[in-house]
């Protein structure tokens, strides 16, 4: 083995996708001294999304100060600029659920420093800005960030304010000219790992609004809201956002994204596969390993192990996944590309006990599968 | 992938050796069409000793009608003939746990019929015979197969009679002259897996006693009756056998057939492997797949895989290993040449939800691995 790639989800709870690339460096390092890792961790949109792409791509962390929290209050903030043109902004940077600890209310929470912290960037000649979705504290459908991008919201008196989660129904108006003047040779792309959407029993307030404080009533009542936010983009914009996948990311700030600044909307791990230039980087692999804390007919449609499999299946390089659970309906991962599977479970026992293992365990299976392939490689001597 | 060598211990209470044998037959034709499969099933000495022999060597099943079953009464019992001078003889044919059913008394029960087999093999020219110790209803010492061999036993009185559990100790006299005679060009290996003394509490009547139906009482009767014959070995043989490793096997026999009949105990694995000249039939193989219920510190001291590490490293040839739980203590198995193990735990569940599933998930595994080397050997295109 002279080259090969580590590419792996976190397995939730357990190891991080970076913690993996570490000992896939490591422990190829120990039995393949002189092979090449490239060892690609992957963010899914929310915390952690600005070290990943940092780690992956390199670049530099760009420090903010002053730009809005969760509650307006002035705050630095971090993104990323993987290179002149590429920069990586996550929302949990300025509108994180941990930052606002207690006082958790997704009626007042603004994703107003988000916008700050994108037009940083643009001002500093960003041309394609990925936005990580995920982890947010908020539920005010991106008004925020647009706000701070230039989008004018005006109430019913024509009077422009910065509309919160509990106030998008007050917005009359909605004028864009600015923001998409702002943002006319910026490719926004707004990286999501789920498909809600923006509204209704699947929307941001009834599946996530809990997470962020809300009790049944508030969970209504913002979802109410979110109806009429969406109710003013019809009619201001002539937009129909509420529906597509993702919309509901966020607080409705995949919805918002789209409308306001022109986003497009992109799963995780194709978000990461282009900028981190998986093709360029995989040339000459003899092996890519993957793997997730559990592998099962949904890894087979459009999560990391589908999206990755694609790629390593048309270069014609062997794909090896090293997971936590293989469920009995992962068979369909062999179909889609992946060579394959091995668990890191090494004993019989229930979940509780084999978390606590996931490190030894991971790093035990993964290097018996180096094992294999070593020997294997003997078979030409 | 050319060529293959599959010789695997069973997982006990889900897999035999043979069965798994089988799958590596199936799934590697699958993946590896043309590649040629040796198979070689591990017998442990106990009840299938045979059919393994038969199936790793070739030959034929004898069948011997009127010989004595576990009380003497008149069966017909299979030995195997694997080529004109050895035979394979297993304990289990006459004197099998099975076949008493609930009539279960080590006091009473004979090995007779184990000796009237082995006699039948040297009558037909048998030159080395293989004993399989275990699965027995006796703690006769053997001297139930000893007698049919020759060997006459005496009490106060100088009457012959056949010694069973509970009558060892009115054996006053042995004469092995005749035994030895018939015997005098006939090699005996008695193959067994357990390392028990003759008595005591690791002896052949406290662990062993009550499965074959003793109680309390009985089991200390039992271990005074095995001191009784020891001491007779002593005094008529001046042999001492009682602490060899394996005297305790099979209720004693392992030291009656070292005692009257000259035998050598010998591991099961040791056994197998001589016999089905394993470094033979592994010449140009690019990997030996081995595995057992559970892999620990022990398997790597005198167990089926420590037996044929020691014989794929001295070869160069990759031994992966496929098992149900890889435990902590597993790990010196890469120090005595495992190359690589596999867990067939594919789920973080308790061994009872594991269990049913054992088949399912040792192909999986398996195929999985094969799936690997094929993608591996790849690598040189």
């Amino acid at each position: 083995m002279k080259k090969c790639v580590m590419i792996s989800d976190s397995f939730k709870g357990s190891l991080s996708s970076s913690d993996i690339c570490a000992i896939a460096r490591e422990s190829v390092g120990k039995f393949f001294p002189g092979c090449e890792v490239v060892t690609l961790p992957v963010a899914d949109g929310g915390e952690g999304t600005v070290d990943c792409f940092l780690e992956a791509c390199g670049g530099e962390a760009v420090k903010v100060s002053g730009v809005s929290g969760p509650y307006g209050e002035k705050i630095d903030a971090v993104y990323a600029r993987l290179d002149k043109t590429t920069a990586v902004v996550e929302m949990a940077a300025t509108a994180g659920l941990p930052m606002v600890g207690d006082k958790k209310d997704p009626c007042k929470t603004t994703t107003y420093g988000v916008g700050e912290l994108v037009r940083h960037a643009v001002e500093q000649g960003a041309k394609h800005i990925i936005l990580g979705l995920g982890g947010s504290a908020t539920n005010d459908g991106g008004c925020g960030c647009a706000a701070a991008l230039g989008v004018k919201f005006t109430d019913k008196d024509g009077k422009e304010f910065v509309p919160v989660g509990g106030t998008l129904d007050q917005i009359a108006g909605i004028d864009v000219t600015a923001a998409r003047e702002l943002l006319k040779d910026v490719e926004l792309t707004a990286m999501c790992d789920i498909d809600n959407p923006m509204y209704g029993e699947r929307g941001a307030a009834y599946i996530f609004g809990p997470q962020k404080g809300a009790d049944d009533e508030m969970v209504k009542f913002l979802d109410g809201q979110l109806r009429a936010m969406d109710a003013a983009i019809i009619k201001c914009l002539d937009l129909h956002v509420a529906d597509l996948p993702g919309a509901g990311a966020a607080g409705a700030f995949g919805a918002g994204c789209v409308a306001f600044l022109g986003a497009k909307l992109k799963s995780g791990i194709e978000t990461v596969l282009d900028t981190v230039e998986f093709d360029r980087r995989m040339e000459g692999a003899d092996v890519v390993f993957t793997g997730e804390g559990r592998i099962d007919s949904q890894s087979v449609h459009g999560k990391v192990i589908d999206g990755i499999s694609r790629r390593t299946t048309k270069a014609g390089v062997p794909l090896v996944a090293v997971v936590g659970d293989v469920r009995d309906d992962a068979y369909e991962a062999y179909d889609i590309g992946v060579t394959a599977i091995f668990s890191i479970n090494r004993l019989a026992i229930p979940f509780s006990e084999a978390r606590p293992r996931s490190r030894q365990d991971y790093i035990r299976t993964f290097e018996d599968v180096l094992r294999l392939i070593k020997a294997v490689e003997g078979f030409r001597a």
